[in-house]
């Protein structure tokens, strides 16, 4: 079972990392960070890199593919070579899958015609005009396509899909040892909970952001 | 105001990315990954590397200190160089913390003695030969010293300072950013909700792990 988590050019760290600190426990699993070039790929914030240890020409065939999103999504939106790759290896992947903006660059490679998704809150409606239909749930599951809301929710995407692969009783040991009992401060998380005017100040930011 | 997050050979990328991804959207704070050496620092799985930005020696006083865990965590508890830095930057930080074992290492440095303080439900009993107080709470406060308990507690830590630091609205705008709504698909994340079988296999396992 092989897992390919793509990097490019200003991902969102937590949106990559996530799905590795849940799903990549999936007992007998190779996860490997996949890139155009291998080596260092900064994050949004440029204060930090994960490493792509391989080229997507090197990785063909991969069990399961999780694309990320983050600012720097919009940049791909036209990368010939990653919408080519993403289209070849959804020609033989068990799961497809993506966190946050990710779920855009799958529907730009035309994997989510027809088909229910999510992405951040604030990219949603960006979905429908690749034949998409945006569900605002925290993960989407349609066939083999899986996808996650914003940033954070690649954990919740995560242990859903291990649970699903490896049962219930691996995921919850993945839960328990990641000690994943989640106690946020404030309840703020979602656009439905969070005080209006800062919903209001982030749609706003958004414009310039991921449109 | 400068945040250094530590990275150590096998550490949990999640400890760290988790901070990293909330605390450190502090407006106007510079993030540093810090190590021993600049370049890639494996985790704990090995299929990852963060990159280390600055050594040690670079950054020697840091507002905000943070130290993750992981199991690379033990082999660090006698590393004079890591232990006197951390005790070096304790001298002036406006906060030290940390997620998960991390806060071995920093009793280990002499830092948490007569505190309250946490870490990974499995490594709590570890932290009294350094004579803390271990603390079952998800995040602790005393003075400066704030601990998480496992790997995923960090992102609420790092929310819970942020909103200390840079007040709730701030720290709400970033949870709606990174749409922090959790919603795991069980409810095993602390040894009180998870099955009671699945709890006692992995305390077998930790005797391995983490003593």
């Amino acid at each position: 079972m092989q897992i390919a988590i793509v990097l490019y050019d200003r991902f969102t760290a937590l949106d990559a990392v996530g799905p590795y600190e849940t799903l990549g426990r999936l007992p007998g699993a190779q996860t490997l960070f996949v890139a155009e070039r291998t080596g260092p790929v900064r994050t949004d914030t440029r204060a930090l890199a994960l490493t792509a240890d391989r080229t997507l020409a090197e990785v063909p065939d991969p069990d399961i593919v999780v694309v990320p999103g983050g600012p720097g999504q919009t940049g791909q939106m036209e990368n010939r070579a990653l919408l080519d790759w993403l289209r070849t290896v959804d020609a033989t992947s068990a799961w497809t899958t993506s966190v946050c903006t990710g779920s855009l660059l799958l529907a730009a490679a035309g994997l989510l015609r027809g088909r229910r998704a999510t992405s951040h809150w604030l990219a949603l409606d960006a979905l429908k005009p690749f034949g998409a239909e945006p569900a605002g749930e925290r993960v989407v599951f349609d066939g083999k396509y899986v996808t996650a809301a914003g940033v954070s929710s690649g954990i919740d995407m995560g242990l859903t899909l291990l649970g699903r692969i490896a049962g219930d009783e691996h995921a919850q040991a993945v839960q328990l040892a990641t000690e994943y009992d989640p106690q946020p401060p404030y309840d703020a998380g979602s656009p439905r909970k969070a005080p209006r005017h800062i919903v209001e100040r982030l749609r706003a930011r958004s414009r310039f952001i991921l449109r």
